[in-house]
């Protein structure tokens, strides 16, 4: 899934990439920008748009904030108007006036998810849906599906794991639209426990991060490797012959429950 | 909220702060200075008086008896009597006679509290509720409103913590009188949770206490700043857009449980 | 309560005690030694015999093994026959004849509980009853009250502490035979949660030995004030004003479990 | 219990021990040299054979690999296709034509179970059923007893441990057939909970090892007087006179739950 905060262009990604990616999107507080991202990614081919809702307004990153160098002159050669998000250098907003426009919107409003549904015939999915309030109002609005994350961890830091989540969305969306996840996933084991739990897949970010910077396009593809490894120890394991065959029963203890109801799943 | 312990006398804090504060009420075991003390702050034009009880007996600080210097005589100048609380400069006690009378009182009833009850027409809070059986008589002896306190986790240390004894008060109350919580908030997401779980507001102490001593009147403006900022970009990433709209949705999970009652609170 | 193995005589002991003691029987294998322990506490004054059951057969010292020095034979001054317990220098064994009899009974069963009881009027007690199961029969055996104990947690080391398993005896026992505790009481807190779920008193040990090793006998006389006066503070604190208000609401919070049954008590 | 990849022919190990063992199956992919190590299985006299389904994908060792030496040629002298099984030097392949077929089957179903229950009259037990839909399959295909096991808890590791399985596995199997029980059994009191939790006899392999490695045979003869010794301290402390007696109201609490049913098996 490409960002919209990419410094590389959507068209470059997907030539490069062979096929067209993901695009999530931050949506910008005005709706011109907004469309005008929208047109751009459809026209690069891309099939899914996901609305990112999972850190639109920052946090209070005091590590960060102790961390940074005195002088900042680097720094603001790119973020001229002080250290929060700038368009400078970010491809995809080229050519597209901003101009009292923020990057991201603290404000969304399912207002605006229902503007982006009826702009768009993409698959639209929502990024950073975890409660069974929201995964409902997503059903309703006609979104096509769920992606459960929450920024890495990093947005309203004391909240619950995605994995924690998982099991009320699944519950709420009762199979009418796809449900994915993201959010600590290290691990082939991580991945058959949120198979097990109802998502239809999961994303990664840090794993890509670490194999890339370790050893470059063989380490990414040495994580893939690895997590497909382990995924498929845990299967064999487990005695799961096919993703498809992974299912709560795997997961659930006589005495776990889920959302009230006793976890006696067979 | 002014303590009866001040080093200022109420009428010079209101004067300087441009409107009346609120008073902490220590009820010394004798009525008569008890009831000077109220009059002089109905005088004063405070609002609100919170009658303490959550930390009348003292405890047994052994950390504080270890680190005490062994010559206490710059101690002894104001501590007359040895090492408790004094009446000498404390400016509340100007005027009123606390012979026989101890500072705070470890055997109040219910009929002190009746007592103060008729005594005044000033919004009487108690300070120190933690308990749904506490909180039901505090409705039915026609207190204004409770705050949940265990004096920052001093006394009776071995307690609970206030955002854990919240929801019990919080469901005994049913929204009959305001129910505020101090203890523990050092973060806008501690603030986001006490509002999520039923508080009408929540009190700090510390956090000020470490502002004050770092950068004076800044360092609590700053404080103060930090706090705000955090519950905002808090109510941002769960979608809340007033403080009203934070109920107990948002930190209850399915299977959350209070008073017996499965969560799902939908 | 003065154990069988005391170094010195029951007699004496009470004569310097100034009332007679409490008894704490180490029931020997042979049931003729065994009356003869009782009969000499009987003639002693002692109004209670509190037969032992929770460490009957030993552990597996490991710690102790390995500390032990290399050369035994100061040890073997007193311990004749090995390391383990021995008559000699015990008291309470003179004129007994120990023959083919060991000071500890590893097969008890409730037949000499049955002709202990037959055997004296004195108040029997059982010290060691951990369980809902065992309370059950120590009543139905018409036993006088129990202790609740784990030998310091010594023995079956892996077991709840006492504090976890007195719950269960005190609701299986329902008031028609007083329920003590020992094991972990090491402030008045502590003394304070054993009498909210419902013991009638509770004992200690490790407190008295390190007084005493400190300061002797004012070091005795200290740990039993600093006790008392923290159940004091603990009393006023949470607002009861005698022992005997003491009740499971002062700790069972609504969502609190025993015995299946929801905690709400009030 | 004797492991197919025993250094030492069974019936070498049988004339040695003076009576035969347990044989544990590993099933080769391929059917016949599976029938061939049951044949001599069989012929050499043992009276099980338990089919090892825990461990039989692998699993990503990453500690193992990264303490592997540099200069793995001393390996390869044995492990001549790399680093996996090898039937070089493994007495029990002797004979047997294991061309083609790997030592170990990642992808058996129940109808291999099938095969095997036709094959024999030995008692054939699974080793490595830790869940209670596998519990009932394996009841349903005949099978004479259930080893709880998940192969000292190396394979998908972020499972839960035996004893946390083992309860469900008994609950399901009612009795029908015998449930056993590895992994993690380290003192007596280990042996006792097992037991009180249902499982028929226990299995342990390191502490076996250790006492091998640090004494020889007499060091593995201590550790299972050890073993037998803490197993009776436990059983004395516990009242509990026979192995027969130890039932789970040894372990249960009024509020402990297995499958959904609260726990008070009085």
């Amino acid at each position: 899934m490409l960002s919209t905060s990419t410094s590389t262009a959507v068209e470059d990604v997907n030539a490069e990439h062979g096929r067209p990616v993901w695009f999530q999107l931050f949506a910008p507080t005005v709706w011109e920008p907004c469309e005008k991202l929208v047109r751009r990614v459809e026209a690069a081919g891309c099939p899914v748009i996901a609305l990112t809702v999972d850190n639109t307004t920052g946090r209070n990153s005091e590590t960060y904030l102790r961390a940074l160098p005195k002088d900042l002159r680097p720094c603001l050669a790119c973020h001229e108007g002080g250290l929060g998000p700038t368009v400078k250098g970010r491809r995809m907003y080229d050519g597209i006036d901003m101009t009292g426009a923020a990057m991201q919107n603290p404000r969304m409003t399912w207002e605006l998810v229902d503007r982006l549904r009826q702009a768009t015939s993409l698959k639209l999915l929502i990024k950073g849906i975890d409660t069974r309030e929201d995964a409902r109002l997503a059903v309703e609005h006609g979104i096509d599906g769920i992606l459960v994350s929450n920024d890495g961890g990093r947005s309203t830091e004391t909240g619950r794991s995605t994995i924690e989540a998982l099991p009320e969305v699944v519950d709420e969306v009762r199979g009418r639209i796809p449900v994915l996840l993201d959010g600590g996933i290290r691990r082939g084991t991580d991945v058959f426990k949120a198979l097990a739990l109802g998502a239809t897949a999961v994303g990664i970010g840090r794993p890509f991060l670490w194999g890339l910077g370790a050893f470059g396009q063989s380490g990414v593809e040495r994580v893939l490797e690895i997590l497909q490894g382990e995924l498929k120890l845990a299967m064999g394991n487990c005695g799961a012959q096919t993703i498809a065959a992974i299912d709560r029963s795997y997961v659930a203890t006589p005495d776990w429950r889920v959302c009230g109801v006793a976890g006696n799943v067979q």
